[in-house]
């Protein structure tokens, strides 16, 4: 029930005896203003500033109460201003279930483009979600701004090669730049009785501060429609309302799950050879992934595709055909796209002529820059224009010949100067591009009724985005090691995203940006695979300069390694099968923080290279270099056994185990040690 | 005469025409708040940050007048809140003379500690002074932060050098660190027919953003006691007031204007061998400065000093006696001080036992890090202190062994969390501790009746500096050509710092930081060599790490080169003294920007890179490796003559000329070709 308390110039809100707003005419919850933002975008990197010109507390208040039920809350600047003049924000409050409060919020004065909003908290709460956050998994103690963009390379102003790319390209970005932003956060109430999240309904930049002791403070740059809050007991079950709440996803198809998807791009002989080479070698292999299928181009970066969507016949011959014969082998071919369409490809004119690409103001063409190459934006606020990309390019040249899945890349790089055709604020729109991109992907699948069987992935998100998007992918992580962008960060990523209902994330074994002399090494490339077998689904990359970085196929080891790998992960199909219909029916992800099973365990708050997959399974990879035994925390209350030397450990203590290459740390929950969907997994690591 | 014009909402005050403060409701000149600030000091260097929690604008006035004349202004938060509530803030205007009006401004409520103004501008107005401003000249399209601090290593986030200071060090700095920031700055009117300035009374941080199209906005963490604007017709004008307002500095002495002083730092022996070898070599010797007199200590930035002020008999035997045969040869001694101790030497104990040193908060010690070694605070808040410090130490340990001058270091480190003995907030004397450093030094002089003959000279400075002060040198900058720490920036230091009322600048020739690789090459000594004999006194500097590093006698062509400037630099003597008259009778500086004698030249406003040296000379060193030319821009209205091939040349043009090493490009007004003060240096420039 709502609960109100009034005293004086104080009140309160609370649902249950969970605090949701706490006003104080000195510590008001609301202050609102005018910023003047300044958003410059180069290849996908904003650099963003806000000039604050006002920043004022709505320090008085009226409550409109109707037989103690509370109906609205208006605010105004001060109590001089509410004696004469109209409320600058009115609030109401509606219960949708006993676990789900929304806040909506409307401004009465144009004049105001800021908001910012105060929820109570305590210093050690910790705070979780915040979209796919590639760097940190417990948020509190910094902000996070939210804007989808590119990542960053390096993402940390303290390495070389974050440095370079910030001189060469403006391109370092920082620990909170992703491709996933999503303005939802998880959090444990003052007494820890209670886990409660706030989602913000917006699609405005937007920037969460957790550095407060007793407040975070929840910026807008536009007023948001509302907030929503989400209250449970565990943290399972706001993941279960969440889930419901964005779109629970389709289920993921069997074919994906077991065996590794290739990814290769140099054209079908090459992947017809490294193919039979793979399955030759062992590797179990459910998918070719031939990203180069519509072409290439050659660029400073490396080898870019032709963004174009029409299978190459040059670089892919009797491409439908191919695909045919690759099937009866139950061996997929997935492919790639993105929402652009480059100028001197024929699509784009098409697009251009039928009036479905966005424009300059002045109705001339806006081409985006995406190094050394341009490409047109398709104007995704058409709806004809989202019906014609699905229809023309994503069914006709893609589902129609076979094509079971790709890459849905980009969707980060709305520009926020162009023209839109229903004249919407693009600054307002850039957020929820990922998410129309998704659903344009999405209304094909529908369409030839493949969903649940065909598969995308994408990077970019927001807010919505669970509903159409299968499956989704780390993004670009740096071929290395590095603490923020390399092979660690995919954790807190799939962590991070995984409570707001994205069941499934998956990444670049191996990563995939190689710059200033940074390349893959065998090692790397082995330690990211053995982690990737406990995700739903292994994918190669040869990353943005394959020759110049190693390829598992390079090395007899690693390729033994990789094949050995594929096999686990075809032995855990039967578990992995459970996840799936757990993803479904409650929207839990298949990588889990500690801390959703364990809840009361406080040492589990800030875990961000440790993840629990399923129930049963603890996975704590190895993500340095030369490592032969790492360190682990097991959550308290029950017993845990290191799957490779059968050793038992008490939960609650940090223990360290031997983690040679191929075998990292993976203990099994003592008491699931009989799991029948386990047993062939679990027989298969003692081969 | 002072103008008040009101209209509805909207005031505006002038003076003579020009426009003071603008005010309407929706563009308020006051805003007011409360911020939560962070100041970090590590080594010298801040990081600084501000929580704006609120900034509201006065919005509503109310004017006092009597007989039509203006007495004060009150303004509040709004017309609801001036119905029924005191005002926030009032101000008063005094004119103190035709030239200089004062803003008094009081506040009224202790919550907010935060107050920006907004004085009216246009667009292309230029904007000088600001201190000692490294980076640029005309400030305008940029914020200042007014904060003495270290002014960082390399000074621009695109270079390797300042990425590796920043990682390893927090020491890289950016383009406004600077030992000497001042609140105080100079701009022409919209309609260019006045010159004005504007100084902030305060020693609070403070921040001067440029940036907007049609107003300065000035922000302050306390409220300034005042603003001054001085008002004129012409920049020389407005030096002239302002260098009386801070106080005018002594005249420069004979004997430092002609021929070089020697830095040397590695004890008597090697500081004898130098002298000889340069005055066999003809260099013009003016004075030793060994800044090694009191000992040394080794760390990994390079010889440190021993910071204890007292002749260290080991290094320098029979100092007094030494200095007295110096001094027969009309040779100069100078030393080195700052206004710390170090813990382990003797001084400390001295000063500590007295009670002269700044304490923790609990009374404990406080210890400041200055790389590898610790050193205490000496409270220049009891005037007892500041007199030990002058008599105990600069006296009797230095003037009275005949040392004549010295470097006055540091004064920008007073760290904000310590306890001084009269219980002012740190944060609040920090900028003004190089002042109360310079008075401690100048308070030496004058008690031993050397003021005008013995001189110190210092890199840190705020407010009132000048009148302390006698010589500003321009602190540590890299020994390179770099565009934002390197030779060329101590042209902007002397330009900038110059139009306040610092009429003497020198800088370390060469360079002084060497880091990560970066050393000072020949190339660099001689550019460097060839700019400062255009400066009133040439001083060489080993540099932080002499061993790794060029030094002149290492090389016949150098040496040779530096011989000779030296020699024109005697031969400019009398020139330099008609230009000190100016300086004590006019405040103007010795090095001028072309703008303060062609005010009405808009092509000068933004030079950084060339000077006047007095009226006559029109200086534009080389400061990029391999340049065998370089352009100038002459101004207009007369015609300039190049001194090396006296070829003349229209002003108003940008032209380009000769300039290999030796050879600067130096330009001399066609009508004062005659000057005879100027006679002996042009005729040395032929042979």
């Amino acid at each position: 029930m709502l609960q109100l308390t009034q005293q004086n110039n104080a009140f309160s809100v609370s649902y249950n005896g969970t605090a949701l707003i706490e006003h104080q005419t000195s510590t008001p919850v609301f202050f609102t203003g005018v910023g003047h933002e300044t958003m410059d975008m180069y290849r996908g990197n904003f650099n963003i500033k806000d000039y604050v010109e006002s920043r004022i507390g709505l320090s008085a208040f009226h409550i409109t109460t109707n037989e103690s039920k509370l109906i609205a809350i208006d605010f105004y600047l001060n109590e001089q201003e509410k004696a004469i003049n109209n409320p600058i924000l009115t609030i109401k409050f509606t219960v949708e279930s006993d676990k789900k409060i929304e806040m909506s919020l409307q401004s009465h004065d144009e004049a105001y483009n800021r908001l910012w909003v105060r929820t109570p908290t305590d210093k050690m709460a910790p705070v979780w979600g915040g979209g796919e956050q590639m760097s940190y998994f417990n948020l509190k103690g910094r902000n996070f701004p939210f804007w989808t963009s590119e990542p960053g390379v390096g993402r940390d102003k303290s390495t070389y090669i974050t440095w370079r790319s910030d001189v060469e390209n403006k391109a370092g970005g920082d620990y909170y730049n992703t491709n996933y932003p999503q303005p939802t956060f998880i959090s444990l109430t003052k007494a820890r009785d209670k886990v409660y999240a706030i989602h913000a309904n917006t699609t405005a930049y937007a920037d969460f501060d957790f550095q407060h002791d007793d407040f975070h403070e929840l910026q807008f740059w536009a007023i948001p429609s509302s907030l929503v809050w989400f209250i449970d007991e565990t943290i399972t079950g706001i993941v279960e309302s969440i889930s419901l709440f964005f779109g629970r996803q389709p289920k993921l198809p069997d074919w994906i799950i077991g065996g590794a998807v290739l990814g290769l791009k140099k054209g079908r002989a090459h992947a017809e050879e490294r193919l039979e080479d793979a399955l030759q070698k062992g590797v179990q292999v459910s998918a070719l992934w031939c990203e180069d299928w519509s072409g290439i181009r050659e660029t400073s970066f490396g080898v870019r595709l032709f963004w174009d969507w029409q299978a190459n016949e040059k670089r892919y011959p009797n491409l439908k055909e191919w695909i045919s014969e690759l099937n009866q082998k139950n061996i997929q071919f997935l492919a790639y796209t993105n929402p652009y369409l480059c100028i001197d490809g024929p699509m784009y004119k098409e697009g251009k002529a039928l009036g479905y690409m966005a424009t300059q103001l002045d109705g001339s063409d806006y081409n985006v820059d995406f190094g050394e190459f341009y490409c047109g934006v398709v104007d995704f606020t058409i709806p004809e224009a989202k019906q014609w990309f699905s229809e023309r390019i994503i069914q006709k040249e893609m589902l129609d010949i076979g094509i079971n899945g790709w890459m849905a890349d980009f969707g980060e790089y709305l520009p926020i100067d162009l023209k839109l055709s229903d004249n919407s604020d693009p600054k307002h729109r850039h957020n929820e591009w990922p998410v129309l991109w998704a659903e344009v992907n999405a209304h094909a699948l529908a369409a030839k009724d493949k969903t649940g069987d065909a598969v995308f992935f994408m990077r970019a998100g927001y807010s919505g985005v669970q509903k159409h998007c299968p499956l989704l992918w780390g993004g670009d992580q740096s071929v290395d090691f590095s603490r923020h962008d390399g092979l660690v960060t995919v954790i807190p990523a799939a962590l991070s995203s995984g409570l707001l209902g994205n069941a499934y994330h998956h990444s670049d074994i191996g990563g995939y940006t190689s710059l200033f002399g940074n390349v893959r090494t065998p090692e790397l490339f082995m330690r990211w695979a053995e982690m990737s077998l406990f995700t739903p689904v292994m994918r190669t990359h040869e990353c943005n300069r394959p020759a110049d970085n190693f390829q598992f196929w390079q090395d007899d080891t690693a390729y033994a390694h990789f094949a050995r790998m594929t096999q686990l992960h075809v032995a855990l199909v039967p578990y992995v099968k459970t996840l799936i219909e757990e993803a479904y029916h409650k929207g839990l992800p298949l990588q889990r923080p500690l801390v959703m099973h364990y809840q009361t365990d406080e040492n589990t708050f800030d875990i961000f290279d440790q993840y629990l997959y399923g129930e049963d399974l603890l996975i704590a990879p190895v993500y340095a270099a030369e490592q032969n035994e790492r360190t682990v925390y097991l959550p308290k209350g029950q017993s845990w056994i290191h799957i490779w030397s059968d050793t038992s450990y008490e939960g609650g203590q940090t223990v360290s185990v031997k983690a040679p290459i191929g075998h990292p740390p993976v203990f099994i929950k003592s008491n699931r040690i009989n799991n029948p969907t386990l047993g062939d997994f679990l027989q298969k690591t003692k081969a």
